[in-house]
């Protein structure tokens, strides 16, 4: 796994300030389209050029099954997993519309559910049959680990290759919110109860259960989770292992990363601890209903585009914030200049 | 004016209820798509059927001039209405980038620049030369506001017949947040200081200086400031009135509204004290940046779709929500069942 520390380049100053420069000259009061204009600016940055553009979007979702699901800890039967990965590549699924919509180039990789499955356009790369029942033992192998990471650095691979502008990881994996709490509880230090949410849909008592389970899964490990990769592989899943692989080597071959929702800003929050650079190549789509998930934005200083209260996972968040990140790169390009609309520029102070 | 007044049906609840129960079928966590399930169920009511779909959306930017920028209320000298607009039909413009790429109808209309202009592309209803300063004298006559209103009646006409899905409504006016926070503050009974900000820039100096402009303006009208159209003749503007005659028309008609910034919303205001039904066709797009506006969509319950600290008027904030609410619609028209998918629905209680 020593590609996990191949350095990152962080994006070009020098377009920072070309883009920013341009911004100060373009028909609109400075500043006055807010968020829009800092992620035109970044995006230049990011593409080395002072008019950015995203038009391919490349939406990778990564499937695997948690052994912590037989603690009871979500609303729907672990079976759900698989079934969803079938409506993925029938193109039912919200994230099918969604991608759709933004045209973008879609797969649906098998990381580890429970069982194979034998269904054309599910890309298999299985680190092994779900997770083991973390609250019990680690989550998984080293080995299985390192499958899972590669399997997240493949899909970039594809994606670099059909030259996308933008990484798109979702997910799905029922039981996965048990798996994103007690991780970013053990790196942010926050609390179980901060972090612990209602995930698809479970009631209070089941929330309190949940978060029990979770504190009894850290304790039992707590001499092991030493590191970022040691938590991943004590309390992970394969599609979280998945996706820290897909960003790590997305933000290493300059591709800018979209992160969705909860589990996608907690497999964030671990490739930034295993290199914080990677930090300055991501985009967080939006705050999600989940109650951890604005915890872990503002640990990692993220101010998300969307507050939709959405809470769906599959990369559903990111790819709606799409036409936004699109949008906001064509009004850096296309919006004219105060020069080139012969308008006059602000009044100087004393003319009022 | 009598039309103001006409009948407003409201959205069909007989569909509302038929999406919401759709939306139970998706396969996904009920409620999961959070204010993007909000939005369809409200167009399935307005567009009386369970599959709505936003297509064509009419964009018409109404500009206008305002006597009060002679009180040295606004960051920009007043000129610049009139070279916006030229930018505006050179495609310039931050709304022209933004119609673009949501493919709207777009067209714009000068309500009363201060100087009739020969450009070919600009619709012309002139109410008048500007609007006189309201700060020393009513803004505009009764007729002038008859005509002003009629002018936006008409844009929501010319997209009817092009059988538009959404009416959006921009506008510029150098000055015009001062006219806005003005009414706003009649309206709602908040605090000058609340409802007033820095418009397209000024220091907080000139804010307290615009603050008491609009002290005195309502303190000298007081007296005549008995109804929305009232407010709307004394302290108003011809492109606000005409934001507030396609409103109400737009209801009338039955064809959705998205409502942008500050200026929009004070619009949106008015329309509703006009006829509270109006509430009911209307889809708040952002939260902006001037200060008042949070207020004001307070007061009108109103949730936004976008917090991307916009502040930039011309309707840019409306076309910015589009994608989302088309991607709303196109969710609740597409995605498959749980049924359809054979996907086993969540959990009995006592079954986990």
């Amino acid at each position: 796994m020593d590609w996990l520390v191949n350095k990152i380049e962080p994006p070009d100053s020098a377009f920072l300030i070309k883009a920013l420069d341009k911004q100060q000259q373009l028909t609109k009061p400075l500043g006055s389209l807010g968020l829009l204009e800092e992620i035109a600016v970044r995006l230049a940055a990011m593409q080395k050029t002072e008019n950015p553009s995203i038009n391919q979007i490349w939406v990778s979702i990564f499937a695997a099954d948690h052994g912590i699901s037989e603690e009871s800890v979500s609303a729907f039967p672990q079976i759900v997993t698989t079934e969803m990965v079938k409506n993925f590549v029938n193109s039912g699924a919200a994230i099918n519309v969604l991608s759709r919509y933004i045209k973008a180039d879609f797969e649906v990789i098998d990381v580890g559910l429970i069982a194979a499955i034998d269904v054309e356009g599910v890309i298999s790369e299985r680190a092994g049959n779900g997770t083991e029942n973390f609250a019990k033992q680690a989550a998984m192998t080293t080995g299985q680990m390192q499958s899972a990471l590669a399997t997240g650095k493949a899909a970039v691979e594809r994606a670099v290759n059909h030259r996308a502008h933008l990484f798109i990881g979702g997910e799905m994996g029922i039981a996965n919110t048990t798996s994103a709490s007690a991780i970013a509880v053990v790196l942010t230090g926050m609390t179980v109860e901060q972090l612990t949410g209602t995930g698809t849909g479970i009631d209070s008592r089941a929330v309190e259960h949940k978060a029990n389970v979770i504190k009894r899964a850290i304790s039992l490990h707590q001499n092991f989770l030493i590191n970022p990769l040691n938590v991943l592989q004590y309390l992970g899943g394969f599609e979280i292992a998945a996706l820290v692989g897909a960003y790590v080597f997305s933000a290493q071959r300059g591709l800018p990363i979209v992160v969705d929702g909860f589990i996608s800003t907690t497999a964030a929050l671990l490739a930034v601890k295993i290199n914080p650079e990677i930090q300055s190549w991501l985009i967080y789509a939006h705050c999600s209903e989940e109650k951890g998930h604005k915890f872990i934005l503002d640990y990692l200083d993220a101010r998300p585009l969307l507050y939709l209260n959405m809470r769906l996972g599959e990369g559903s968040g990111a790819v709606t914030a799409v036409p936004l990140i699109q949008m906001a790169c064509k009004l850096q390009s296309e919006m004219a200049t105060f020069q080139q609309a012969k308008i006059t520029t602000k009044k100087e102070k004393g003319n009022k």
